[in-house]
């Protein structure tokens, strides 16, 4: 018998969700049934979205179910199949949750997908060619929709769907503008991902200053956004939009505890006819393939860089997640279990 | 000579808006030079936009200039023409300004347009058959895009433009709930235009009333508003709304006097994945003709209601502007000349 470390959400956040709020657990990996597949994980995503689904709220998402297994997209390889599509030894992404093994039902749709790993990193199919690369790439054409010479900002800008939502608009032709924390993560934004410029949020302590360095970044003012973040920085980004301007709204990591985050100038909407639109790329399943295509033909051709915050061991997974809350990744988080 | 009593903008106002910001004046009428025509306004409309113009901040349009003939849509007759186009006792719409009489370039595109009294009445040109109308129908049909069982809600439901809004969504059969102040409006929104409720926002004096209330009205929530009022009304109707609804921003008269109104759950944008959209129905010209067509149709054909407040005197128009800033006007506000 195998034994399965798993990690299991077993009480809701009060506010700032603690490692408390997490257990780890052993358990016995059962035989197979019919139609499943064994997969060993190599790789955990952690992602924002995730500390939505730990609070009992409505959201867009089901609550994460407590003394369940956390749920998590991750990669690994078929160990055993009893399924004829599926051979040991496969590369497949799923959303296998944050445990070493998954017993998976490959009959469900989308349960698991066979990647090719000649070409791009298996990492690389939670990150840049997995759901943070086509967040960015949906939310940048179907909702920004820049057209070349407009400027395009994105918050989270080091992250993994920011810095692909910038690579994205420059390959467009467009003036790529991040915002992100601290001076390293900015230098990396710009120089390693070649935005054009990167706006260090630490820096500037109120609205008026954040506001007046947009102008500095976007001298023709703001014609897409994309955000990752919310409150002041959504406040400012909206005083540099330009008339007929289209927001995509992807995360609002800042209210994630529950705290107010109020919008100081909705009026700005009607005055600038602007365009927000709030999404969920799970919805959007039919833009899938051509993102992905698009996305791993850039991944391969070494067009489409990024950086990857890897913690070791299914028991580091909690303390992972809780920077990453914290912006202590450095691009997208990953948890490494083999 | 004919002498052509205006009103200028003397003055911009500190916060709400007084009389003391307006002056009248008797000019006498230049002589027409070729290509111009002599209009004698029957109607003048007064419209909550011509507020935003008075500030000199940014807004969408160009402030009013200070000692200048307030703008403003009207209709009259043609008294004078020097343009091949338009005849004496041509009823024509256009942008003449808060005067008896307007001199009008008319080869200037837009500047002037005839229009058939047969069977709709004049100062309908103004109201249902006019701008107002084309913003509901907009801002409903483009923007909203309410399908037949789905739920729309507008505010300032007994207004020019709301009245509108609701009469079309139940043409294309939804369910429409208005919101406005008082018994007398909600009842007319109910019982004379034929929409399914209508709050009474006056009865509910902090969030959790109103969207209680709003609950009750819209039993399988909120797919469609028209927002003409901002604020308070704004917040209520985003807690109510359905995944993926949609949002015309046509007004935000509730901050017009340079006040915050804050949004308080700008998360619900993305929660619900909401499309927040501001515009303004001047921007969208292509669409005037085919709106003008069906709600010139409608009202002609008693399906489309519509009622007026009428101030008599060009004297009395600085005071009628201050009553519709405060919602004293029922139904579209117009100033008769004569």
């Amino acid at each position: 018998m195998t034994t399965n470390k798993q990690i299991l959400l077993v009480s809701r956040p009060q506010g700032e969700p603690t490692t408390d709020n997490f257990r780890l657990v052993e358990t016995q990996l059962p035989p197979l049934a019919d139609g499943q597949v064994l997969v060993r994980h190599h790789y955990l995503s952690l992602d924002p979205y995730m500390r939505g689904r730990m609070n009992e709220s409505k959201s867009y998402a089901e609550p994460q179910p407590l003394d369940k297994v956390m749920i998590g997209g991750t990669v690994g390889e078929v160990v055993e199949s009893r399924h004829p599509k599926y051979r040991a030894g496969d590369k497949v992404v799923g959303i296998g949750g944050w445990q070493q093994y998954a017993v998976v039902d490959a009959n469900q749709p989308g349960a698991l997908r066979t990647v090719d790993t000649t070409h791009v990193p298996v990492s690389a199919y939670l990150g840049a060619v997995g759901m943070p690369g086509v967040t960015a790439w949906y939310g940048l054409s179907k909702i920004c929709q820049p057209k070349a010479g407009e400027t395009v900002v994105v918050s989270a800008a080091s992250g993994a769907v920011g810095g692909v939502v910038g690579q994205l608009a420059k390959a467009q032709g467009c003036r790529a503008v991040g915002i992100a924390g601290g001076p390293d993560k900015c230098r990396y934004v710009v120089e390693e991902l070649g935005f054009d410029a990167c706006l260090d949020y630490k820096l500037h302590h109120d609205l008026k200053s954040l506001s007046t360095a947009l102008k500095d970044a976007c001298p023709d003012g703001i014609d897409g956004y994309f955000e990752n973040v919310g409150g002041t920085i959504l406040d400012a980004v909206m005083l540099r939009m330009n008339a007929h301007g289209r927001m995509a709204l992807c995360g609002l990591i800042s209210g994630y505890n529950g705290q107010p985050i109020p919008m100081q100038y909705p009026q700005l909407i009607l005055q600038s006819r602007l365009t927000l639109q709030g999404f969920i790329v799970s919805e959007h399943m039919e833009a899938w393939p051509a993102a992905l295509k698009e996305l791993g033909t850039m991944v391969a051709s070494g067009k489409l860089k990024y950086r990857e915050s890897i913690a070791h061991g299914i028991e580091s997974a909690p303390e992972a997640f809780l920077g990453l809350l914290k912006g202590k990744n450095f691009g997208k988080q990953l948890v490494k279990l083999i």
